[in-house]
């Protein structure tokens, strides 16, 4: 295997810890950041690093000089980040990031862009033809990067990918989201009320989304990719699935009013060019997926997160 | 006059010097960013800030606390802004400086677009109805930008316009650019190549475009909003006011083959909004501010540029 630098931004958060196995396995040496303590190393070389702060971006990609770039990095907090400022701030340090990289004559970039980027109401996202109407400040801050990303990397002569994620689920997902919320609340034998129920959408498993994006990374494809399952599943499907193993049909309330104007019915990615040109299909359906995610809150309900 | 404080950026700049007497007689409190050397004050609180520098922007922010701003500094070197990586460092300096004037509760906000966030094969180019597809890095990061501050701008509360600069000339203008290249070739008695002279643009007077600017300021308009003549003149017939003025035709060549692909053949403003909604009209026609320009050069042909 020849060398291949990749530095992995946001190494050990929800999607970029599952990247790295992967990484390792395509014979990548793997630089990671983080702005957690660093426990072990794994084959990999562990950044402390505030992406926040450019000059140690900066110094960092000075020091580093990866050829290729996986930026995961971003604001995720559950019920903020749709609309926070913070979204800017992450803007400027992926632009900081990025002329870092370019700086030291990079040659393979992947960003993690969102079908927030989408017009919803179309329903059916296909890279090519879906009209482009990002939701909120966060859907903005991603479209926007994607135009600043894409002609800077064309000027700079860059190869360069933009995986758009769709809805994920996994374990040690942020508790407040849809997944974690579930099977926490049957797991305490709690009430929950479901909202949107009839809402459908693309769910695809963390290591999935993690393994498809480094795939597009050790690709040649360029512009934007569809990161999802191409299949949509209603809310209710997820919250009866996971039900179904926990055993408190009673706790669940479907008649909870829908939360407003981002309850479009339908969301779901058009995957051609993920599964014929990137030649990457999902391992883990949405029944195997719940069912490890459910097994993992099992084992870590009552324990403080990391 | 009630109080209003500006941050005017730029304030030394091609078009943001001839800002300051039209704030200044709107009642404005004016304080202005430039990197040169603070000669005289004028009425103007000048700051020597580098907005490249974060942490001078926020500290001059939480000094000034303006509930203005207008925001015009940029990368604007002649011949190599259109693809310039530094493009990219001026959107990171433009969000940083918008943060910093959310946080100090700004009120009211005007930047400095482009006719190049638009696509050119329109010719005819309206804000609500012409499509964008931004011309260069340059346009690409006028437009991604523009996203950007909406977006935040709702999302803040802050009042928020964006004016769309089309052509423009007038005193101490880059000397690479078409109008000083004509008029200095003719002073100098060499000959002048000119290219493309059947195209026709959109040109106003830098000093009308800074009453513009400020105008728009001073007005609750929001959006994008363009700042042009609203009238389309020949490359040709600017030379040719220019040649009248200056007597030597024979030294003229309009056999010069167009430079390339942004050689569209029409690119003019609709100025609807800005002498309908702004009720703002221009001061000075093409023919009087092209008078005036020469007149400049006769002054300054062999002075140093400040």
């Amino acid at each position: 295997m020849s060398c291949k630098r990749v530095l992995l931004t946001g190494g050990s958060g929800f999607i970029g810890r599952h990247c790295i196995a992967d990484l390792l396995a395509r014979g990548y040496e793997v630089h990671a950041t983080t702005t957690r303590a660093i426990s072990s190393s794994d084959g990999v070389r562990w950044h402390r690093t505030d992406l926040m702060n450019g000059d140690e971006t900066t110094a960092l990609l000075a020091e580093i000089r990866p050829d290729n770039l996986l930026h995961l990095a971003w604001y995720a907090e559950h019920g903020l980040f749709w609309q926070a400022l913070e979204n800017l701030d992450w803007v400027r340090a992926s632009i900081v990031l990025l002329r870092a990289f370019i700086a030291v004559d990079g040659r393979r970039a992947v960003f993690a862009g969102s079908c927030a980027e989408y017009d919803w109401t179309e329903g059916h996202c296909r890279e090519d033809s879906t009209p482009l109407r990002p939701q909120g400040l966060y859907g903005v801050s991603k479209h926007a990067l994607r135009l600043l990303v894409e002609e800077a990397a064309r000027r700079a002569g860059i190869s360069c990918a933009w995986g758009r994620i769709f809805f994920l689920y996994g374990p040690d997902e942020q508790p407040g989201r849809l997944v974690p919320s579930i099977v926490r609340s049957q797991l305490r034998n709690e009430p929950f009320a479901c909202s949107g129920g009839d809402l459908r959408r693309d769910y695809l498993y963390v290591t999935d989304v993690a393994s498809a994006l480094v795939a597009l990374l050790d690709s040649p494809l360029e512009g934007a990719v569809n990161l999802g399952s191409g299949h949509a599943v209603s809310i209710r499907a997820v919250v009866e699935r996971i039900v179904a193993r926990l055993g408190h049909p009673e706790l669940v309330d479907f008649a909870a009013p829908a939360a407003a104007q981002r309850d479009v019915p339908l969301v779901v990615a058009d995957t051609t060019r993920l599964a014929a040109e990137l030649r990457w299909t999902p391992r883990i359906d949405i029944e195997h997926g719940l069912g490890l995610t459910v097994d993992w809150w099992r084992q870590h309900l009552d324990a403080p997160r990391a």
